[in-house]
């Protein structure tokens, strides 16, 4: 064999590693961003084509900008608070701007967010004037020593935050409104009370992120607080399982501790993300509770059960395309 | 063999059988009370013979009081309320009368209780004039159609429960108060952080229930919100497994989901109720919290482990003797 000969067998095994390197770290390094706007009672009867053209529409941007992010080597956080913005500012859903209504006729934010890397967390409950509460929960996670802040104190660390604060007219939607004094006078509490829209995101180094916004529950009273900000309930991440979150009856959800149920059915018992997935929603029809939740674990894998009649849904991984669905299959 | 030594025999048989059967219901059916009064920096060479006796006449004061619910037939509910009452009225611990101070020289106070029966819970976070925040956890999980209350909210549904309400005066301490100057002066904030009381106990009736209450942190900002009134994080209680309540640094225990992480343990990895507080307890330790939990398993098995120099905590389980402990052993 000469030294041409010889070269040539080694450049062809090293590519032959290099392709089966590169292979693997692809395999490896799969990302993608997976997003809800609200479980409940959403039936094709009673949505028009225009509506269901328009959720369909909020959802995919959303998914888009978040994916876009995680392309462009962005981390799981910013994709999950990137996508999770365009829902808030949006009036289609339970968040932010078009958030129901209390009994007394006010809107009140509950947030979350969550860093699986480091198992950091950032909450809020109670906002009343913070136009956008997935960037004061971020901001909660990376500039204060808490990982939980509540109503006027919350308040003013978004304004020491430089966040934009709005006045409650900002929130306001007809729609939601109506809903409130619909449920004030027949109680038919439990089609409004859904709509939460939440965000689980993979990047590509492998870093989940998870979040959830909501405006609660039509005609809460008392400060009621749901699972969207209760860090474990309605939002988890952990890099070594999945990242979580959640929408519907958010008192089964706190006890249930529905979004880390999951990470620890994975993590104990060896159940793969569906099969968590799946188990958890099971726990929450059994105790009575409806809802659904988004997941997504750590190799791009996806679930999303749900006991209601539908879910808005969409995820992007990479590697495949977008789908976006609203009703149960 | 004549009839009368038949007889005797079925007697002899019969009372064996019945004796098993005592034994066996007796092993069932222990009963009992673990209490804590706050893990942290508590060693024996800070503490004067006086002050240490207060602490145990206190907890032993909870510890009994709560023993005597359960001998009584009462429910493990009655018992957590009852011991937690006690201790949120007097000035020695961190929860209700001598509570910590905010950064604002205010007192806001979390709780949450929880019924391992049923997985109910009621919980409030940032209350001001609620004299005894455990029994508003109670309501709310009981009178209420959710599972947590905040701020102004669950101080008026307090109010329509007819519970009684203070000014924030009457939780006023002197030595609270120079603890907020002290560390506001030097930001030793590791040293003042602890004190949250808890309880956990299991009834006759083989029922598990667990409590928390807490003043927070000395010089908490922005209406932080800690562990102490997140269900999952602060206090869980789950029939088929345990009861724990914990105490330290709040945000380590909502980011680990610490109280209901031993019910997952014993759950989902068939760990006994020791190794599994023990494990969430060295999670504490790898992420770089502080603090110890008390947990109570349905066999009457108690854990009590702390990473801290030291937890004002006794236990009173029937069949053998109470007991009261300050210092690490």
């Amino acid at each position: 064999m000469n030294n041409f000969k010889l070269l040539g067998g080694i450049k062809i095994a090293l590519l032959f590693i290099f392709m089966v390197f590169a292979a693997n770290f692809y395999a490896q390094n799969k990302f993608g961003i997976i997003i809800h706007g609200g479980a409940g009672t959403i039936n094709k009867e009673n949505m028009s084509p225009e509506k269901e053209e328009a959720y369909k529409s909020k959802l995919g941007e959303a998914l888009l900008t978040g994916y876009q992010v995680l392309e462009n080597g962005g981390s799981s956080l910013d994709a999950v608070e990137a996508a999770i913005k365009i829902m808030e500012d949006s009036p289609l859903f339970n968040a932010g701007r078009g958030a129901v209504f209390t009994a007394e006729g006010t809107i009140e934010l509950d947030v979350s967010i969550m860093d699986g890397k480091t198992l950091s967390a950032g909450a809020a409950a109670g906002l009343k004037h913070v136009k956008n509460p997935i960037l004061l929960a971020r901001k909660i996670m990376e500039n204060s020593p808490h990982v939980m802040l509540m109503g006027e104190g919350a308040e003013k660390f978004a304004e020491e935050q430089n966040l934009e604060i709005v006045d409650q007219e900002y929130f306001f939607t007809k729609e939601r409104w109506d809903a409130l004094q619909r449920v004030k006078e027949n109680e038919k509490k439990s089609k409004e009370k859904h709509g939460t829209v939440g965000a689980v995101a993979l990047d590509k180094n492998g870093n989940i992120a998870a979040g959830t916004s909501t405006g609660g529950m039509t005609n809460k009273q008392w400060g009621r607080v749901g699972d969207s900000p209760i860090i474990g309930a309605g939002t988890y991440a952990d890099n070594n399982t999945c990242g979580v979150s959640g929408t519907g009856h958010g008192e089964y959800f706190i006890r249930l501790g529905i979004a880390k149920d999951v990470s620890a059915l994975m993590e104990y018992k060896n159940y793969n993300l569906q099969q968590a997935a799946e188990e958890v929603i099971n726990k929450l029809t059994r105790l009575g509770g409806t809802g659904g939740i988004i997941a997504l674990d750590k190799n791009g894998n996806i679930a999303m059960p749900f006991n209601t009649s539908g879910m808005y849904r969409a995820y992007y991984i990479s590697g495949s395309e977008p789908v976006i669905k609203i009703y149960k299959e």
